[in-house]
């Protein structure tokens, strides 16, 4: 058996995500008021906030757009000498666009596009939260008190991105990231890959791509936060009720990661997720799971069903049912 | 200011554990009934088993010994070419023993002590668990299913070692695994290191050594498994109630790590720890946090005291009362 | 302002219920294996259980049917003279069948027939349960220790009934057995009872009352047991799904009670339900909540649809779509 | 064997209770931000709030007074024929100190005081709470929304007093008040009545009655409000360590009740428990549970112990240590 190559161990993780929305003072009153997180920063027409467990200054950077999306999706390098390995792996593949300055609370960064055209980033130098007096927890090892306020997100999760070629973002994901392969949704007897699930640690997944079935570019399927158990996760269904949120789905459990699921539309239309429970992968040399057709079922453990919506809606948002054209592509997470 | 040097990511998680007992038959139904693991082989003087969401064939390795402890313990490499550069690096420290056959479930392993003189070995190859028809999962992700006998534990988690000299064990671990130091206890003004919580991996921590008050080597203070909420630990509370096996203390929440616990004293005399709720440490620059004599408070974040016992008390245990010989180490976990 | 009736006090609790099953042997693995109630008696066709909260020697009896539905339906009197001014009261309404030998575990009773035809009985003396040593519990005011078996249901709770014509049948629970009505379903501007949910005591409800839109009689909707939280629910949904046993709905959270969830076929074909988290109602003068047609939504409080199914089905099953016939009842429960 | 009596069951329920405090501000504070209760009404002295479950207008009063302690406890009759039953009753034992004009949110009430000295009162008319528009719930059976403010109890549970004659007392709330006798604790082969715990409804206890073994009159050990689970108590001791409120003990078991408890001192100085998980009690003959010396244990199911202020502190609080003088008496609840 020949030697197997060692998986590049340069991206620590998700540091930052940007959303983009067409309703800013509505979105910022649902990251901070019914999801509890907390502003740190306002710079022209962005607000960046925090989880209160995330180690960073800030970890949501919400910036006001004409439509609704994800923008620049930033992945912390292991080290300043992992930054500049990736910044010159993915120069040769002509996907860069180079160095960027400084953002608020990280240092410089090297910028490209995914295949499908999701701008990222990667990034080392990160300023670490401090917090002022009040919000200042008796847990020296919290970065930041539990303030109880919304459902109270601990930290980002991970992304859903959708791509008209998975194959291609996935293999990029691979190769230029370190990710690993998670697990797979695969059609056809595996020909068609449905979905991807990669991730840089042993988090489930960091970044899911998935096969944007009415052909858009660069969208985002959903923005992932993490609350520390299941319980965390129906309360916020409770919280997100009364604050009047649309609930798409959940709270419940799917297969696929093993996650605890609550589906929202923020305000200014992307699809967030409150999230949990999710189990962590250790093995250097984990097997990717497949599912197929009907192994998927409806994507969930217990037997409930996604709404077509599930399937049709992302950010930004594309008119038309695409169903009718790609019945093979009845797609759930 | 200098370049940082990059750690070394040669160990992926704590593999397995061996733990010795007196008394063989009552540990089994401890672990297999109260625990709810699942039996795998028996060879010699030593059952194998697992957690119903461990990956490997067998996490924990029971073995009859005239005194209870923890026998070997046992580090999956991240490659195959990641254990031989732990196991030369560890070679040249004088510390190693050298390579040793397969075990049960793994490949050979590279074997060695630690400054204080507990058994570890370093590993790559591994089997994983194939589950029988009865104990295959609906979930294609898990590698058994979740049979709901006694506490059901998911998976090993870590491992708390005492040892005469912490910063001598923390350092190697730090040096020669690449583990990252995440929280430490450090009394007289930060002059006495009483205690280090380290980690290879964003689990929180793997492996803590702390000071052996009665001058001991090579001791156990606790072996933890993992359950997926803190309601699973207090339903484990009841479950070991009823088993009439003795709760030390919890459940409760600590400070150290965010973690939620339940010590229990299994039969054959090792402290066992239903463990859950820690957090992530995904910083790759992670700055231990420090606490000192009058932050540790009772090691635990609402106010709980830890017994006396929790001090005094280790695998293989030593007569004798040390807490009056040397006061200032109040140890808290 | 007229002197408000004092509300009759004679019923304390749903006492036990009797389900009849096809499959008599599948019936009793779902209640004792998976559900984890315990076998205390068989006697003829039948044979008795109980969840390890119950007080009582059986709450369950399980009995062999040509089809599926529940058998007769006992009501604990408060005392024996109140169990006397029921069987008079009832008698007088030509709606009784008289006194009844005692079962297994209970003295005599008085059996009658609600309006809609399903058996139900009225006793006093109850045979306390006690434990045989290997199901002692630790706890004195425990009749019986957790097992953890399965889905380790505590209690029974309640059951929901079928009825032509609910009002009826609502009056006579109110007027006879003196249960206090909780909340009704009214369409049609509150012309047309859907459904009423009755209880007497705090439990938010013991019985409930729904239109029969397929026009059968004496049917059973579903049979609900207790555990004690959420969480326990999510866990029963693992087990439940392992088991390969269908899940309808779940979990999720109702609207009417704020119970929640998860509804499953038992083998023989009755649906039962695993519930938690219903409030409990401890006003005298208690104003019934009444919800329309808007109001009901989907009759869940985030959001998640309850199947077709849950309106179709019921047991002993009639054939045949009634939706198309009766677009005016989509009840929800 | 002779008939039983009938259990009066003239009352339904604890309806209020006035806690006196010498820091009003504080209190409030603690009442309103920490547990999250809203205020309602404020008149003279006194401010009147309620949990987001609770269906009166107002069930706690909160008053400005020297010392610490309880107030007036009211107990909701039954009806207002029940009202003047007990009226009738209490007057007769010449404990009565006659009607009282309505406070607000209720009507007349008649007020006594217990043996031991504690000022109660029963009453019929109750206002049922109507929230403004931000306070409605999406659920027309919540009398208010579940704002997510603090610990957010829902309901006011249960009292425990302390008294120089348990068994006075306790008779009297048989045998005026209708109380069934739910569980004791007796030493001394049963001869020393320690405590017992009462309740009207299938509540399990809504007061309970332990030996003032300082010999004090009228003393209040805790006010207890509920929370819906387990989970629920486990984040209100986050939310009350991070306001910096002490926490004498819990989270964790009773094995009285089986209630889960956390035990905190308002600003004030009274003792409030945050509870729930205690078991309901349906049998109208339920026989009261006993514990004698060595049974009780630390009264505690998993084995933590209580603290010894959990015996010495009570408010109005009385200096010196009693527990050397009467050694007998180490009361655990």
């Amino acid at each position: 058996m020949a030697e197997q190559r060692e998986r590049i161990q340069d991206i620590a993780h998700l540091g930052r995500v940007e959303l983009l929305t067409p309703k800013p003072n509505e979105s910022l009153w649902y990251f901070r008021d019914v999801l509890g997180m907390e502003v740190v920063h306002a710079q022209g027409q962005s607000v960046y906030l925090r989880g209160y467990g995330d180690y960073a200054a800030a970890t949501v950077k919400l910036t006001e757009a004409k439509n609704a999306g994800v923008g620049c999706i930033s992945w912390r390098a292991a080290s300043a000498q992992a930054l500049e390995r990736r910044a010159k792996a993915i120069d040769a593949t002509g996907l860069g666009l180079g160095w960027n300055e400084s953002d608020f609370g990280r240092g410089r960064s090297y910028r490209f596009r995914d295949p499908d055209g999701h701008l990222m980033e990667v990034y080392y130098e990160e300023n670490k939260y401090v917090a002022p007096e009040e919000l200042r927890s008796t847990l020296k090892n919290l970065p930041q008190k539990y303030t109880g306020r919304g459902v109270n997100v601990r930290r980002i999760d991970h992304l859903a991105l959708l791509a008209k070629d998975v194959a291609a973002n996935r293999t990029f994901a691979q190769d230029l990231l370190g990710f690993q392969l998670r697990e797979q949704v695969r059609y056809n007897n595996g020909a068609t890959e449905i979905g991807s699930w990669l991730s840089p640690s042993p988090v489930h997944h960091s970044v899911a791509y998935v096969a944007d079935i009415k052909g858009g570019s660069g969208r985002l399927h959903h923005f992932s936060l993490w609350v520390d158990n299941r319980e965390d996760v129906l309360r916020a269904a409770t919280v997100i009720t009364e604050a009047g949120v649309f609930i798409e789905a959940g709270p419940s459990m799917h297969n696929n990661s093993q996650g605890f699921y609550l589906y929202t539309y923020e305000p200014g239309g992307n699809r967030v997720e409150v999230y949990s429970s999710s189990f962590l992968v250790m093995a250097p040399d984990w097997e990717p799971v497949t599912w197929n057709e009907e192994e998927r079922g409806t994507g969930t453990y217990w037997g409930a069903a996604l709404p077509e919506s599930f399937i049709q809606y992302a950010t930004p948002n594309v008119e038309g049912d695409a169903a009718g054209k790609t019945p093979e592509f009845p797609v759930f997470f």
